[in-house]
């Protein structure tokens, strides 16, 4: 097909997502900068094709892509309450790596190290290229390049949908062993030869600013090759069976420039339908979703108080250790409290197709902000949007701090304290203004105190604390994204707020802000949620969109590849 | 009555408003600081006893009072298409007042000189007292102590309510001349002497930074013992027949200050009453209200654009000149083009108590913005409100540039470019998002450009001009009041928006965007409403709160004075 502008392509129904999220973990945070990037291991997944997404925003570019790996990764337990999805059938062996200078550590069963050596959890703007070993972990591994280093029968890799995996796990189990009976074979014949790859591998997650778009570029270029060399074939064949998917304002943009410098398949995908299609799949992945609870929310915002909610609580015990310190006006308790944490992955027993997260609103904080209504069956439409996003508090920060990047912004907001510059409702009465419901802690006017102080403007900018001011417009950022979104929320009849988008970055004060808003103005009926990998929702919908589902039929012998969708 | 917090009132059914707003007129403008506290001209109007209202908001302290003033006074001419309702009855004369030097002019019938010795059409934060002079001009006049120095029958100041006399305006004529009647024999007697006061007046508005309350209270003590000389009165007598009525959340903080150092009585009054009640009366003023048609808004945010809408339209027949040249896409347009300007006053002719505009919606923009839904009998509820307002711009602006109040950084912003420091759609795409409805020159990101600049920040701060982020910010804040009012105006199915506070300022940029705001969110159902005395409702509303209706029968005999509410 010839190349065109943007199609206009038609709402799309439910898809069934082809890929399988079976046992998919988050492998473990390697520092809060890599905080939301961390990587999903798939187990049971194998990419024909390999499928570069590439989501290109007003200031960042977010990566997708799926490596091969064998190595057993550390990971938080999941919580989902069904047995761990994780113990792998008794008949295989997890493998460990080779380390970096060649030795390789002794086999053993359920290792939870930390995979510090895999080289695709990017930390933000790390442009480290993959290591450059002739090893096919880490690497992009179509499985069409499979048979030219496999000197076994090739084993058949097996695409399910992943409702039916949901269903039949035991099932699945049974021919995952038969199919992984060969490659289990073949890692005992050799310990110390690097390893064919298992079927499954890591999706990653990698982050650059759209700015320095060559970085990106570089990158790809670099991973490509890296991989071409691990895979043993030419640039130009693995060239051949990579795709990349563009989505974001930018792949218009820089379309022409991706086709010509990478040399591979550049298709463009829309950019609110990869929005929607993320959020599906990711929802799935165990302990993606996750929100506060008002003991959480009020801990974060009031942190000289006796609650004793933890931040980082994790289990359902510890939840009941919880005391509800809270006075009931601070927060209105029409229903009763969630816990602090809890894992959302929950099973379709019924076999549907329909994402438990669906109908609800996400709204996408960016450089700005897009919220968009998701029905029930996926389909979705862009209702509305601010333009005060991410973009905004950045900017404002950045000439009003010394902060050199967000992270650092959001550093300085944890020590600041915004009453210092917000007039507040009791700066203006003296006291509550209870006949309309508002508190003397409630911010009347966001930076409103800073005029007042001292006859001239640079008495003025010496008198407030760079602390105190990056606060107060976090504050305001947030509480009306919050705002915005509980009014949409409202007005189409949802429940369910998801916030996806750089923005957040499992920032505490800002998860707890948008949960207040929410929260407050729906009088406790809504619920804001939030997700690991906020950022990354266009992405993984690009990278997933061109999944062609297999067959049913074939389920079982395990024949055939399936195809990437060729270029639009 | 003991002082006690504020009490809770309930919701008031509609009142009559007493004050006769027949033949008012608003006095010419004396200067653009000036444009929206210009005095308000009532011939038919006086005060019992002499009520001084002030709204003390979190950055502004407004104040209105009532005085004497026998000058005809420069004034548009009014557009109700009445005849003009400052024709005055053929028996009486208006005297022009004496000059400052004591000389007087010769006197004549419509005189349409500028009021420049009115003393008290205040500049903002003009603080000079009111000119000591032993005339009733601009003093406070009471109607009490005109028995102290009329040597003929007292005449009987009328009180009847809008309403009657909207429905009769010849009757109230006939019953005026004849209360006039006095007046115009004793000024015939004696020219050059001082008049005494006609009945009528003038309604004085006057603004103060909360911050300097001191200057506020020496001000009003000032006008008090001007208007005890020029009524030959005591300090003491002076002083009984004064009351401030207060509003705001300052009327809490400081309430016993102003009862201690002003020494009269202090009544508070509640805020979001206030609000509604001024709204209600100050509508019923010809010319107060006004709205931009689309041309206006069009030609404001295009001035390069080759539309022939005028900013100063003031009449029907200039706008019969406007052509129509915005594309059909730039403007939806569901309904007939309003005119650039016009008179909203209205005649109810069934003689019903309902206000034009209501229901409506009036979005009151001070440091806060405070969101109020009022139904058609006047019973309102705040409904909503956002903490980004007028004091988180002035805020921001007091950092960001060098501009030193509020009306500096309007006038920065007029000449700015915010294309320059937003990220437009455009930016993100290259080319317009149409599938969603986005332009290319909508603003995706505001100062969403700023972060990019510059490897640190003190490059970035000299990278952009004041001009063009005091534009950004101005958008950016009063796009999100358009978008939260739209958001509630539609949620309770309201068309009219009113926008008050002392955030618009005439301020054509803001007007525009506010307009375009609602237009756009609306598709174009919904209109932004202005009023001239935008900032003053919550102290026009105290002010009209106190004065007591007069019992029907009384209307003709002319006999009592009302009285003012005592303290509550």
């Amino acid at each position: 097909m010839p190349t065109t502008p943007m199609p206009d392509i038609s709402i799309p129904q439910a898809r069934r997502i082809v890929v399988d999220t079976t046992g998919a973990q988050i492998v473990q945070e390697e520092s809060p900068a890599t905080r939301d990037s961390r990587g999903i291991y798939l187990p049971h997944y194998i990419e024909p094709v390999s499928h570069i997404a590439i989501d290109i925003g007003g200031s960042l570019a977010k990566v997708v892509y799926f490596t091969r790996s064998n190595q057993p990764l550390s990971t938080t337990p999941p919580q989902s309450g069904h047995s761990s999805p994780f113990l792998p059938p008794s008949e295989s062996v997890f493998i460990p790596p080779l380390a970096s200078n060649g030795a390789s550590s002794s086999s053993s069963r359920h290792q939870h190290e930390s995979p510090s050596i895999n080289p695709h959890s990017h930390a933000p703007f790390d442009h480290s290229p993959p290591q450059r070993r002739p090893t096919l972990n880490g690497a992009l591994t179509p499985g069409v390049l499979l048979d030219d280093h496999e000197n076994q029968n090739p084993p058949s890799p097996t695409y399910t949908s992943s409702a039916n995996k949901n269903k039949s796990r035991h099932q699945h189990s049974t021919s995952f062993s038969s199919s992984r009976g060969n490659f289990s074979k073949y890692r005992r014949d050799s310990v110390g030869v690097p390893a064919p790859p298992l079927p499954g591998g890591l999706l990653n997650f990698a982050r650059f600013e759209t700015e320095n778009i060559e970085d990106l570029i570089q990158f790809l270029n670099d991973l490509i090759k890296t991989s071409a060399s691990a895979n043993r074939v030419s640039l130009e064949k693995m060239q051949k069976n990579v795709k990349v998917m563009a989505t974001g304002g930018g792949a218009h943009m820089y379309y022409d420039r991706l086709k010509k410098e990478l040399n591979v398949q550049v298709t463009r995908e829309e950019e609110m339908e990869c929005l929607i299609l993320g959020l599906g799949f990711i929802t799935r992945v165990p302990q993606e979703v996750f929100w506060f609870s008002e003991e959480l929310v009020y801990k974060v915002s009031h942190p000289d108080s006796t609650t004793t909610a933890k931040i980082s609580t994790e289990s359902q015990q510890q939840q009941e250790n919880v005391k509800l310190t809270i006075p009931p006006s601070e927060l209105p308790r029409p229903s009763p409290t969630p816990p602090a944490y809890q894992v959302t992955f929950a099973d379709t027993l019924d076999g549907t197709e329909s994402v438990p997260h669906f109908p609800c609103l996400i709204v996408n904080i960016g450089s700005g902000v897009s919220i968009v209504k998701v029905d029930e069956d996926g389909s979705f439409e862009r209702v509305s949007g601010t333009s005060l996003g991410g973009g905004t508090l950045w900017g404002l920060l950045s000439l009003l701090t010394d902060a050199e990047n967000f992270d650092e912004m959001l550093l300085l907001s944890e020590q600041g304290d915004n009453s210092a510059v917000d007039m507040l409702v009791g700066d203006i009465y003296g006291s509550d203004y209870s006949k309309i419901g508002l508190k003397s802690s409630t911010i009347a006017s966001s930076f409103g105190k800073v005029f007042r102080k001292g006859p001239n403007s640079k008495d003025r900018k010496k008198s407030f604390k760079q602390e105190d001011i990056a606060r107060s417009l976090l504050y305001a950022i947030s509480n009306n994204i919050g705002h915005v979104a509980y009014m949409n929320a409202a007005k189409y009849g949802l429940d369910k707020v998801f916030f996806g988008g750089c923005f957040i970055r499992g920032h505490a004060a800002t998860i707890s802000t948008l949960s207040y808003a929410i929260r407050f103005w729906s009088k406790g009926t809504m619920r804001a949620c939030f997700l690991r990998h906020e950022g990354f929702l266009g992405a993984i919908g690009a990278w997933i969109k061109n999944v062609e589902p297999e067959p049913e039929q074939q389920h079982e012998n395990g024949n055939g590849n399936g195809n990437g969708k060729t270029e639009e």
